[in-house]
């Protein structure tokens, strides 16, 4: 073989491409995050790719910036892609305040970029789907927030998962009622690790780091320890942070919390109370929420969030309250992908029709256009080769069914309907005041969607 | 004032924020591509923002390579991001092309990136919605492309505009008879400017630069000049093309195409046979797609493709035949503001329950839970504020009714509907058999919308 100018066709390390069967579902999950933003009457909003680079770089975490996929423009702009959806709102609503009026509810749909170290087999492009409420610090977002996660878990399909749930101002208060609210965030850090390393480790870290006393540590862990079903935890709560106000308001506010989730018929089986939950050690300062999918806790959080009491300080001297979570898509993607959630289907149409005469033509794209006018999907086959692998490619594709038809049917108005899952076939009038086919195209696709 | 340590909240020249009275319409408008693309079985995929260089600069386009965004990555990969669909198509297909069979219909709605000059009004971030036909040269697929552009206007609610439609080999077939086609480019250079400059300096431009005689110059723009309803077009075509095979397989191509068109409902009031439109001098070999909005003519083409011979063959050798067409989405809504058909709205959802009685607020969650299963849209006001100003926010925002309840109207198991664009008030019953509330709620939103 002579020697090939080609260029390798490639992605770079750690991106990927989505076909089909992958972007499909990927899309189905965008816009049921979507429809329920939406209903709760979220915003959507966009923010360029793009950022000043010290926008980026302002909250000075050494973790996003080495991560951050950063350049200099052509016109030697120090330049930066978003490396979260948090940062580009922080400077959107400092920079528009004024003209969103608050409060202010938002959802961002949109890709984030991370070099991250793909060995953990993390990708360095990904997908976020956030909602925050702005410019509020009242309890009924804070429900809110729980309800739109619970409605959105269900929407996606999913009926085993968990809400856990803490207020950070509960582990301040018994930290307050210890005196070791200087060192919270040594405490928090080897708090953190609970779970991965034993409860033992855990106290010898907040000894020898943190400077708590053994005793201490016990209570911060003994603290940690309650956890699960909501109203047996918040009575185990109070007497560890009685004579703490922030405490004892960290509780009341998980009282309402929790009261007004219930109230609004989320069964106590999807909220989980932990207390040992921090997520992010300096920048919540209310209620956390942390979701997991029962059937695969391995992968992690699906969609987080909490409350946060000033958004846009590096950006703005106006204050500005606010609580919201993230859905992790392609995280969730990669967990339904296990779970044998996603179907296995390359074309949103669910009707062929085969190009079988090719004098009729015409008949097929007026069929098809007929059945398009009723909602469904319909592809025309390009080409007018043999039916075998036409039905074969609508086999490899997943469609539900294929219309057929030649001179014979056309002449006496018919049309061939075959369920290609079950292989049957059945003859069913065109009269156009019969709406015997699309009738019967409907039935077949009710069907195969149970 | 003290000196501030605020990062000024700003975006990069030439990017911009989308606020929801802008995001909500444009996201609307990708919703419509995505529906109106997959009716036909176009099935989505995505690439990655960012490709190897070589991979973006492999067609060595100095215009493309002028605006890349490019850079080193921290392992020093020289990456761009993308500034098309096309490319990252090209070589998504050459990477999976056993993997996608063919023939392969897919659409792909993303950003896209070039560093242009924005003294002209362009952004240097915009959103592209492409689809294209793969592995397929039948004419099949020209038709069906044409219907795809006809009824993505049609479902964004555009009713006046015009799908220009010429075919390359027309143009090439008049330039054979003439001996002009090693000229060609030289000459579509020229007739490219017709409409911006008149037709004798165009002539004069061809002779001077293409060296073509006076005569020729005149026959290219006498072809050039016929356009308009399709059948005398194709009529006048015919003897302008005689005697060469490519010219009247082109006149036989396009006649064929607006046959299909228009068995399929077209009306010939939407089809422009415009033979001087070229698109890309070497890209396009076959038919080729503009789309203008009468109104709005001057904003260019909103809906622009056609047929290419060999898609992918800088990255394979496998033959890749297609034909496809994009819609600038953020041109297009530039377009619909122009036009006055974007409707200010800045929720999603139309009901807005006002939280009045703050001993009430798991009523309102229980009442917003219930219109919701319905598929409307409800926001909870978040505080408990006086109701004046709930409502000057309701109609800050567009909400089109409110929901008021008290202690009285809870004890009677009634609520106020506020109809926020008439002003007027009534009250329905909350009885949980009786569908009296959603009834009226839909009758308001029904009315509202014509």
């Amino acid at each position: 073989m002579s020697k090939s100018n080609l260029i390798t066709p490639r992605t770079l390390k750690g991106f990927r491409d989505f076909l089909p069967e992958l972007m499909i579902p990927r899309e189905h999950l965008m816009e049921t995050a979507r429809r329920v933003y939406r209903s709760y009457g979220f915003s959507p909003i966009d923010t360029p790719a793009l950022e000043h680079l010290e926008i980026l770089k302002g909250k000075g975490s050494e973790e996003t910036d080495k991560q951050l996929y950063e350049f200099e423009d052509k016109k030697g702009r120090p330049v930066g892609m978003r490396f979260d959806l948090t940062v580009p709102l922080a400077r959107f609503v400092a920079q528009h305040a004024s003209e969103l009026g608050m409060p202010f509810k938002r959802y961002h749909i949109a890709t984030v970029w991370r070099g991250e170290n793909t060995q953990r087999g993390r990708y360095r492009e990904f997908m976020q789907c956030d909602f925050d409420t702005i410019g509020t610090k009242s309890v009924a977002a804070d429900i809110e927030t729980a309800l739109v996660i619970h409605d959105l878990m269900h929407a996606i399909g999913i009926t085993k998962f968990k809400i856990h749930i803490n207020n950070r101002q509960v582990l301040n208060g018994l930290l307050e009622r210890l005196d070791l609210l200087e060192q919270s965030t040594a405490i928090l850090r080897a708090l953190d690790k609970l779970g991965k390393v034993d409860a033992d480790k855990v106290a010898a870290e907040m000894v020898a780091v943190a400077g708590a006393t053994e005793a201490q540590a016990r209570d911060v862990l003994s603290l940690a320890a309650l956890q699960g079903e909501p109203s047996s935890v918040l009575a185990g709560l109070a007497p560890l942070v009685a004579g703490s106000q922030r405490g004892e308001a960290g509780v009341e506010r998980l009282h309402e919390l929790l009261t007004g989730i219930k109230a609004a018929g989320v069964s106590d089986a999807r909220i989980h109370l932990d207390v040992a939950i921090a997520r992010g050690l300096d920048y919540y300062t209310g209620v956390i929420f942390e979701t997991f999918l029962e059937d695969l806790p391995g992968i992690g959080s699906v969609c987080s969030g909490g409350r946060y009491d000033n958004l846009a300080e590096l950006y703005t001297k106006a204050e500005l309250p606010g609580i919201g979570a993230s859905l992790g898509l392609d995280r969730l993607l990669a967990a339904l992908e296990e779970l044998n959630l996603v179907e296995k289907v390359r074309t949103p149409a669910p009707v062929l029709i085969a190009y079988f005469d090719s004098a009729r033509f015409e008949d097929y794209l007026r069929l098809a256009a007929r059945v398009r006018s009723t909602g469904v999907g319909v592809e025309v086959y390009p080409e007018a080769i043999k039916l075998g692998q036409q039905l074969k490619y609508a086999d490899r594709r997943g469609f539900r069914l294929a219309l057929i038809a030649g001179d014979r049917e056309f002449a006496s108005n018919t049309c061939q309907i075959k369920d290609l899952a079950s292989g049957a076939s059945s003859e069913a009038s065109l009269a156009s005041n019969a709406d015997e086919l699309v009738e019967r195209i409907l039935a077949i696709l009710a069907e195969n969607a149970d």
